[in-house]
C-alpha cells in the first residue's frame, strides 16, 4: 500500500500502538456490556473506571468530573445545549473562531429564545481585548472559547478567560480538543467549568471524547435513556474506545514535552522555508501550538495546492478537516481580518509523533517545486 | 482466563472475527478522517459508503436513508428530539415497554411543551389494541413502539402499527435494535418513517448504530457542527466501527434463518425445564424472538440468581442489562400487570451465535440446582 506522509494530525491522528494493544482484549474476549452485573460486566466497568482514573489525571480533575462522550463535537453540544436547557434563555457567546460543533449549537440555541454573541478576535486570531470586555458586560450566561484553534494553532489565555468570565456570572467552556497533547493543559488551575476532549486527535480511537465538568454545572443529557455518566450521557458505553483513550491520554501527556520541542523545530523548518515562496504564515505573532502551521500563497488556491500534494505523497489540509466538504474559506482566517482571496489559499501542515525530519525536508522541497509550477502557470495565462 | 458461557446476547455481543478482521486495518495503517481531501481522508469515506450501503441493504433501505450515530441511544434520541424539534408541541406516544433511551427522551419533551402518552400493552406484552385505537384519535404527532422487547422478545406487528399511525397523521418510528438480525426487517414493507439500528447486538462493535430514516421526515440533529451525516448528525465519522456495522449486517442477515431456528430450539430446551421448578416464563403466548427466554420463579430474586448463576459460570441478566444499576422491578413487566414481586424474580436468558447445546444443558442443570438450594433455603427460614 502506498502511504503518502500524513501532515495531517490535527484532523486525526493515527493510533498509537500501544492503545491499540490495550484496545484489543476488548474486541476481542473481553465484551461485557458495563452496566452487567456478572463477570463480563464487571470487568468492562472495571476498565471503564480505570480509563476515566487516567483521562482525569492528565488534566488535572478528578475523575468523577469526566463524563465520556462519543467525541468532541458531541461533547461540545452538550456543554452548550445541556446548560442552555436548564436555563431560562440569556446571551450565549463564542468566539469567532470555534469549531463547528460549538457555533451550531449555539446558534441552534436561538431558536429557543437565545442570543447569539460571537466574541471577536484580533488579527493573529487571539480574543480581542475589547470586544471580550463588551461581551462580559452583556453577562452573557454560557461562554465557550477554545483553548487552541485547530487551523492556526493559536492559544487562547483560558485562566484569564475563565476567571473573567466566572466574575461576571457565566459558566466558562473551553474546546480542548487540539490542545490536549500538545500544551499543558489542567482543568483546575485554568479554572474553566468545563473542557471538551478527544482521544482521536492524541493517537486515541475515534469514539471517545469527554465533557471534564464542574458538577456545580446542571446539564440536561443530550442523549437520555439508560441513565450512564451520571445520567449524563446514556447509551452502552464504547468500553475499547474508552479503554484506548485512557492509554492514550498517559502517552500524549508523557511525550508532551519532548514532542513540543522536536515539532516546534521541524515546523519551524517549514515556516523557514515559506517567505522565498511569497507565503504568509497566519497567526505568526501569536503563541501557537507546536506541530501546526497555516499559511498561503497570494494568487494560489489551497485545494489545487492539497490536491497537488496529495499526488506528490503528502497528506495536508487546506482548511478545517474535521469539517464536511465545505467550499467556503476558513470562517477563522475571515474573522482576522484576511481577505477571502488568501483564505482561500490557506494550506495546513500538522504535525505528530511519527512525523520525520526526512518527511519535512520533501515536504519542503515540494511545495517549492509545486509552488513554482503554480506561479509559472499563472505568469503564462497572463 | 476464566470464560463463563455467556447467555446475555440482549446486552452486548462478542465481536464476530470475521467483522473484527475487517475492522483491523482502520486500527492500523489506515486512519483518515473521511472529510480530508487526501489519500487518506478519501479512503476512509469509501469505507464508510460501502458500509452504509450493506447496512441499508440489510434492512432494505436505500443508503442515503440510513444515518450513522454512535449508537441505539443515540439514534432514538435522534429521532423523538430532532423529530419534536421542528414542530409545534404536540402529543408525543411511546409504548409502554420501550426502552429507557426512548422513554427519557419522550419524558424530557415535556418540558417544552409536548404531552406524553403511554400506550398500553396486554398481559403478553403486546400493544393494547383498545388502547392504540386511543391514542390514534388523540392525534399524536410522534409515534414509538419497538420492533422486539429486549426483555421478553415480544415481536410487535409494525406494519400493521404504522399502517394506521400513518393514517392518522403521525411520523412512526420502531426502535429495531433488538430484532436486527435476529428476525426480517424491511424498512420499505414495513412502513416506517423512521428506524433505529445497533451494531453491538449483532456481532458488531460498541460505537455504532444508526437512525434509518425517511427522507420526507424533518429532523434537528442533535449533535450539530461539521455537517456529516446529511447534516444530521456532526463529529468525525467513527470509520472502524462503521465499517465493522456493515459487515455484521452482511453477516447477521445472512445467517438469520439458520440461527433463528437453532436458536428457537435452544430456548425451548432451556423453557421446557423450566416448570419443574416453578418457573413462569413472560410472553409464551407470543411472538417473541427465537433467542430469548424471560422467566421467574415465585418467591426467588433475581439479583440473586444472577449472582449465584455467575459465581457458577453462567453470564445472565436479570431484566434489562442496558441500562445502569437500577433496583426497580422491570417496567416492560409491570406494564404487562406482572406483580412487582414475581417480577423482581426476573432472570433473562439470551443465546446467540456461539452458545452450544453443550451450554445450554450445562445451564438447565445449574439453574435447577440453584432454585433447589434457594427454595430449601427459603422453607428452612420458614
Amino acid at each position: 500500500m502506498f502511504a503518502p506522509a500524513y501532515l495531517d494530525w490535527n484532523a486525526t491522528t493515527p493510533l498509537d500502538p500501544v492503545v491499540r494493544e490495550a484496545m484489543l482484549p476488548w474486541l476481542e474476549m473481553r465484551y461485557g456490556n458495563a452496566s452487567s452485573r456478572h463477570e463480563y460486566g464487571r470487568q468492562a466497568r472495571a476498565a471503564i473506571d480505570e480509563a476515566r482514573a487516567k483521562v482525569a489525571a492528565a488534566v488535572g480533575a478528578h475523575q468523577t468530573e469526566v463524563i465520556f462522550t462519543s467525541g468532541g463535537s458531541e461533547a461540545n453540544n452538550l456543554f452548550i445545549k445541556g446548560a442552555a436547557s436548564v436555563q431560562k434563555p440569556g446571551t450565549v457567546a463564542v468566539s469567532a473562531i470555534e469549531h463547528p460543533c460549538v457555533r451550531e449549537p449555539a446558534r441552534q440555541l436561538r431558536r429557543s429564545g437565545w442570543t447569539l454573541r460571537e466574541i471577536a478576535v484580533d488579527g493573529e486570531g487571539r480574543i480581542d481585548a475589547d470586544d471580550w470586555r463588551a461581551v462580559l458586560a452583556a453577562r452573557p450566561a454560557l461562554v465557550s472559547v477554545m483553548a487552541a484553534n485547530n487551523e492556526t494553532g493559536v492559544l487562547q489565555d483560558i485562566a484569564a478567560l475563565a476567571r473573567e468570565a466566572r466574575s461576571s456570572g457565566a459558566w466558562f467552556h473551553s474546546d480542548a480538543v487540539q490542545a490536549l497533547g500538545k500544551v499543558g493543559l489542567d482543568f483546575r488551575a485554568l479554572g474553566v467549568h468545563a473542557m471538551t476532549l478527544s482521544a482521536h486527535k492524541i493517537g486515541g480511537p475515534l469514539g471517545a471524547g469527554a465533557l471534564v465538568v464542574d458538577k456545580r454545572v446542571e446539564l440536561a443529557p443530550l442523549i437520555a435513556g439508560g441513565g450512564q455518566e451520571r445520567g449524563l450521557r446514556s447509551g452502552t458505553e464504547n468500553v475499547a474506545a474508552i479503554v484506548g483513550f485512557g492509554v492514550a491520554c498517559e502517552r500524549a501527556v508523557s511525550r508532551r514535552d519532548g514532542e513540543a520541542v522536536r515539532l516546534a523545530a521541524l515546523r519551524d523548518r517549514v515556516e523557514a522555508a515559506l517567505p522565498a515562496w511569497g507565503a504568509k504564515v497566519f497567526s505568526a505573532g501569536a503563541a501557537r501550538l507546536p506541530n501546526t502551521s497555516f499559511f498561503a500563497v497570494e494568487g494560489i488556491d489551497g485545494e489545487t495546492l492539497v490536491g497537488k500534494l496529495d499526488r506528490a505523497g503528502f497528506a495536508c489540509a487546506s482548511g478545517s478537516a474535521c469539517s464536511s466538504a465545505d467550499p467556503e474559506p476558513s470562517h477563522a482566517l475571515l474573522a482576522m481580518g484576511v481577505s477571502p482571496e488568501l483564505a482561500r489559499g490557506a494550506l495546513r501542515v500538522s504535525l505528530g509523533r511519527d512525523t520525520t525530519a526526512e518527511e519535512v525536508e520533501r515536504f519542503v522541497a515540494t511545495f517549492g517545486r509545486i509552488v513554482g509550477e503554480l506561479k509559472n502557470l499563472a505568469a503564462i495565462a497572463v
